[in-house]
């Protein structure tokens, strides 16, 4: 049983492996797990019978000896359901085993207006059409959504979401009853999400301490501390938006309160300080103070400057904080800090001890918009990950919505919906 | 081989279990660990031979059935020394298995002056002098040392000082070496040990999200998250008091910036806001100021609600950015927290976003100055507690300093020095 137990754990490290880090030769495998060949072999042979991997012969190195078979996910063969609620934009994405986006339906969003019921159908109509398209053969194995607002740890109900205006909206449950595969819905914070998928994937690759700014209309946060999400004791930590940096003539905040990090760096700060019209909004307006302040526009550089020196003091805080090896910036945060970045780091020179300064990194989000995206299909993984041979092979309890007369039981084929 | 680790491991559980909770029942003990009667008595059995636990008749319950023995740790046998170098005093213990304070030296030490040299005199002439005064058959198991400053993570190394104005000091090898007990130090941050005490017993009993706020000349910071302090990429992070809350016209800090926390509230904003002579400083004065302000005097009273402000702004931020279980005042934010906390609460209301406001208690420490020390302790404890089976019966390397010949290999029984 402790045999049988060590085994499953293998099996699911050893895909994990994989899917994080792509093709990996069997001996790149028994290296990095501390396992021996002939169990890696017993591995591999067990997860390609299941479909999860396929073995590659390597390309020839040119060394002697038998070259070692390279391991890669199956990422044609399971897949999950990736759902983006963003501020202006529907995302739904059909992502493979290994984090490829195989194929993609977006819609743009209004920025005000859409209740639960609108986003539910825009998002459970994509994802159908996602996976009616998968190929013959393939299996969903997981559904996963971002969503823009506060998250209620555990069950996928939006708390709040502010640019919507939602209160206790069930949006996991609605989505997973809508998609009508059998599958529950797990939902995350878009900021959380968009730190594990820099963390996983992107720039911090390798680092277990990571602060993710992600701006839209706010400013979210996700902050990986030793290895894991920064939770706090109810699930809702990580408000670096909220942070005050502006204590005397703040501007007012979307919260209630004044003088908060997203009043001063958030998309209305921006196009204020840029003197646009206040019917402007949006990213693409964003965008063009940004592309203006490259071409020399003075009120947008100052804009920017304007925008760039109170980030600085924020970032400068979190750094004290939380001495991260890397802080991202993340959703409009990457159109905007190249033309900030100046701003920030005098901020940061000024107000950082020197031993946490001296080590950080600044960088703007690698994987760029989808990283709330693909954060949300590591959701839908999640269970397959933790234990690929009994979520492949055992049935699943009717409890989490599964029918245990599904072809390959916990999972749904490709099917006519 | 591995029954033998089982074994091990759950004798280092069982004990940590009554040195931070106290007297247990057997039956308690079976319950919280999950392990069944006889698992119990044969770890106690054992752990009992060794000196470590005690077991004593329960108080008859008037209940039926053969009541339980109680298991209690063996707080005079086994020993550790603890030290304390705060801004204004120098501490040293004798501290018991169970965290029980069971002799101690103080003495004043000069706001300026001392060097390494000095203050590692009179430590180990404290240390040497409690090690005498131990009972017969008594050992000590570990020493453990806490300072005002950044610590290296790993060597004692004081990084920096800023009150005694060291830089790269071996404080922990220097005290080891004087201490002549053949045991090494380990050092930490006071505000990181006094989070950690007050985790473990005190303020934040039962919760795994704790901000502490160590309050002297500066303000030091202690954060506990999912149960572990946070480190940080390098072992730096925790700095909320040099967390920029006044942009514009900040007082100037230690560090060189302006407007941190620990430059409005620490001991010189408080004094000055007072108007208190420049040549007063130190905790009686700041004891003052606070009685003071308690008999209504205004000028004290308008200096507590000055500091309190800029103290809420910081702390809400902390609860936006952590979701604490509890923020804990610590230091001389003991003195200061009862007549300022009117103005935290304020800040707190006005910033914080209601989800994480609606749970988070605010504590004075409950282990009040000695949180540092008895967070020194259980650095010395560690070794022990990590396997008392190993510590206590397996030869130490000569590497660590511990003589093989000495009458328990591993630790030093008391002795002349």
């Amino acid at each position: 049983m402790v045999q049988e137990e060590i085994r499953r754990r293998n099996a699911g490290a050893l895909l994990r492996h994989v899917h994080l880090r792509g093709p990996l030769s069997r001996a790149e495998l028994s290296e990095r797990m501390g396992l021996n060949r002939s169990t890696i072999m017993a591995l591999t042979t067990e997860l390609s019978r299941l479909g999860l991997v396929g073995e590659d012969s390597p390309v020839d190195t040119g060394r002697a000896g038998r070259p070692s078979l390279v391991v890669r996910p199956a990422s044609e063969r399971c897949y999950v359901l990736a759902f983006d609620v963003a501020v202006d934009r529907l995302v739904a994405a059909r992502v493979g085993l290994g984090g490829r986006i195989l194929d993609r339906r977006e819609a743009v969003r209004p920025r005000a207006g859409p209740d639960l019921h609108d986003v539910v159908t825009v998002l459970a109509r994509f994802g159908r059409q996602l996976h009616r398209a998968a190929p013959p053969g393939a299996c969903c194995v997981g559904v996963g959504a971002s969503y823009c607002g506060m998250i209620r740890p555990g069950d996928g109900m939006v708390r709040y979401g502010p640019d919507l205006g939602w209160v206790d909206q069930a949006f996991g449950d609605e989505l997973g009853r809508r998609l009508g595969l059998g599958l529950p819905v797990s939902v995350g914070n878009e900021a959380h999400l968009g730190a594990q998928a820099e963390q996983q994937r992107g720039a911090g690759v390798g680092l277990d301490d990571l602060v993710y700014l992600h701006g839209d209309v706010g400013v979210g946060g996700g902050i990986i501390v030793g290895g894991r999400l920064l939770g706090g004791d109810s699930g809702y930590g990580c408000e670096l938006g909220h942070m005050v940096v502006n204590p005397y003539d703040g501007r007012p905040c979307g919260c209630g309160s004044r003088g908060c990090l997203e009043a001063e760096v958030g998309e209305r700060a921006l196009l204020d300080a840029a003197g646009r019209p206040a019917e402007l909004f949006g990213r693409a307006a964003v965008r063009t103070v940004a592309d203006d302040a490259d071409r020399g526009d003075p009120m947008a550089r100052e804009a920017l400057r304007r925008i760039g020196d109170w980030l600085g003091i924020g970032v400068a805080n979190l750094i004290n904080l939380f001495n991260p090896g890397v802080v991202v910036f993340g959703g409009m945060l990457c159109d905007l800090y190249p033309g900030a970045a100046a701003q920030v780091r005098g901020r940061i020179a000024r107000h950082v001890l020197p031993v946490a300064r001296e080590t950080v990194r600044l960088r703007t989000a690698a994987l760029g918009d989808d990283a709330t995206l693909v954060g949300a299909a590591e959701l839908g993984f999640a269970r397959l990950l933790d234990d690929p041979l009994a979520a492949l092979t055992a049935p699943v309890s009717p409890e989490v919505g599964v029918p245990t007369s599904a072809p390959v039981p916990g999972f749904r084929r490709r099917q006519q919906v």
